[in-house]
């Protein structure tokens, strides 16, 4: 199934834009590349001649000359995961968008210390640039930067080599945000549900909470009420949470599902969501907390496919600092707060 | 920001295969390609030389000399919608997998009867092929394989030319599996919730269900109880059923949301599912279906990856079939059936 656009009889030549523009071949060639050696009134009537006929440069053969094949490679692991998902597609959109395209392979991450036949074939393709995209920081992945010679950027993933460039969701601004917002509303006496402190994202979720509780001289109504991530822990740690009499007016809880538990626990107990009590998530998983359609919760929005654009965008970038990289979150307004 | 490769010093080069192999360049060079006039002793020679070196090559000079650019366009709607994410997550996988890399670009495909920017870009990187990855079937958008001459392939999208070709998932096969399922667990009264009758998946999912009845010789628990893909419209519809005191031992729902709202309703009024209901969604969206990690429905799975990746193998095999193809779902068993 060869490409048969090279025969395409329709097709406009450079020899057309260079009969249109009265120059030789060779002048025309150098007018829409580098200029070189051209007269600015040459390049001008060119390029003027070659958007008026509507020449499209064949790009194949210029990447070759320029020995750049303008593809980035993409390390995928777990791709179709609920979280990393949405990091995938904003890769393959940004790259896209800079006219680059993705060769991605996936593949499990965590054993990657070799060279396997992926990193054979993106060498052979001769990439200008790799992505790795992680499943989440809870893992440190092994570095592949020194299996390539081109530029390396991970996203959504840890490694073990300080001076690789890495993009993660800012889980520490999430927890500021949530709590900030609930501050602003006037809320004084805030609790926290959230799932397993062996989680790194609920530490730093936590964190962030806590620093904003500090600036604003208030105290957690504690203690940190850890559990899973699932809905039933919402519920039951919500039912504590008030069975046990403390004075509470917001619940900052670490995703949504823990949120819609808090939730249904004050419907059902005939609490006024927010005048009664505020409820904050995290995820902004439409999926979940649209009901027909209508936002339910207040949520923390990770920004997982702007984190993947963002990353795309630094691959090719030319003034790339080494390092953790983080993107900020935002905090989307609803009715419970 | 150029690639480094060219002149990677450890690189191992087709003259090192050659030396080896104690043959010419341009014999390595034959045997590696098309073996065309060498002996088959000496490409087997040639070839085990280059496997021991370890030889890389240049895939980006040889898709230059072959006119193929190894790249496919990708066209997507609304790429980040639920159901298009998983389509496309498929197709660069698979694309990545078949050695392929994938130019994506996100537009609003409804209004592609012009050639835009992005179709400019896509002929000037001279892609082998397209493929264009709708938003659903429910809009028909314009074909727009004229604007190409290379093969083009929609996913999840439905155009008006009878000659494209298109592969969406086989919502009537859905629903024939649902049924069929209930009725090999015994049931003969069957009931059926879903969303507005205007949506084609609703039909066909509502006519797979009706062929399987007949066939078994069963009539519906009527009537069809319309309304939308809400949870709200699954309790309020499973509400009127149970009160309209019908004989029903099992309920298809149109998707997993209403399946959840009936089995909260079945659960509120102490009914045991299975036992006495059984009820099966469509969707299998994790999500929502599983608590605390535990599946609760049985539900039928349309194969949104699949569906990409089959689309991906198609635009660049050999022997493509005009029409409408379609991707058989599974029925993915659960605790509620």
């Amino acid at each position: 199934m060869a490409s048969s656009q090279g025969k395409d009889p329709g097709r406009v030549r450079l020899s057309d834009v260079a009969a249109v523009a009265g120059v030789s071949l060779s002048t025309a060639s150098k007018a829409l590349n580098d200029g070189e050696r051209i007269s600015e009134e040459t390049v001008a009537r060119v390029r003027e001649a070659a958007e008026r006929l509507d020449f499209q440069p064949n790009a194949l053969a210029r990447s070759f000359a320029l020995g750049r094949s303008r593809t980035i490679g993409v390390l995928t692991h777990r791709a179709a995961s609920t979280f990393a998902g949405p990091v995938l597609i904003g890769v393959v959109l940004e790259l896209g968008t800079l006219q680059q395209a993705s060769l991605v392979y996936d593949e499990n991450l965590l054993v990657h210390r070799e060279i396997t036949s992926s990193i054979r074939e993106l060498r052979a393709r001769h990439i200008d640039g790799l992505i790795v995209v992680g499943d989440g920081h809870e893992h440190v992945s092994p570095s592949m930067s020194h299996l390539f010679t081109v530029p390396v950027t991970y996203v959504f993933a840890a490694t073990d080599r300080a001076e690789d460039i890495t993009y993660l969701p800012d889980n520490e601004m999430a927890g500021r945000l949530a709590t900030r917002h609930l501050i602003e509303r006037g809320r004084t006496r805030i609790a926290h549900i959230t799932s397993d402190p062996e989680s790194l994202a609920v530490r730093l979720r936590a964190r962030g909470m806590q620093h904003e509780l500090d600036e604003a001289g208030l105290q957690l109504v504690g203690p940190v009420r850890y559990g899973t991530w699932f809905q039933n822990w919402g519920v039951e740690a919500m039912t504590e949470l008030l069975d046990s009499g403390a004075d509470v007016d917001a619940v900052f809880c670490g995703n949504d599902h823990l949120a819609l538990g808090a939730l249904q626990v004050c419907e059902a107990r005939g609490l006024r969501v927010p005048d009664d009590i505020a409820i904050v998530g995290v995820d902004n998983w439409e999926g979940i907390i649209l009901d027909q359609g209508v936002r339910r919760l207040t949520t923390v929005d990770l920004r997982l496919q702007m984190l993947g654009r963002t990353a795309a965008a630094d691959v090719i970038a030319t003034n790339r600092v080494p390092g953790e990289h983080l993107v900020e979150p935002v905090l989307v307004p609803g009715p419970s707060s």
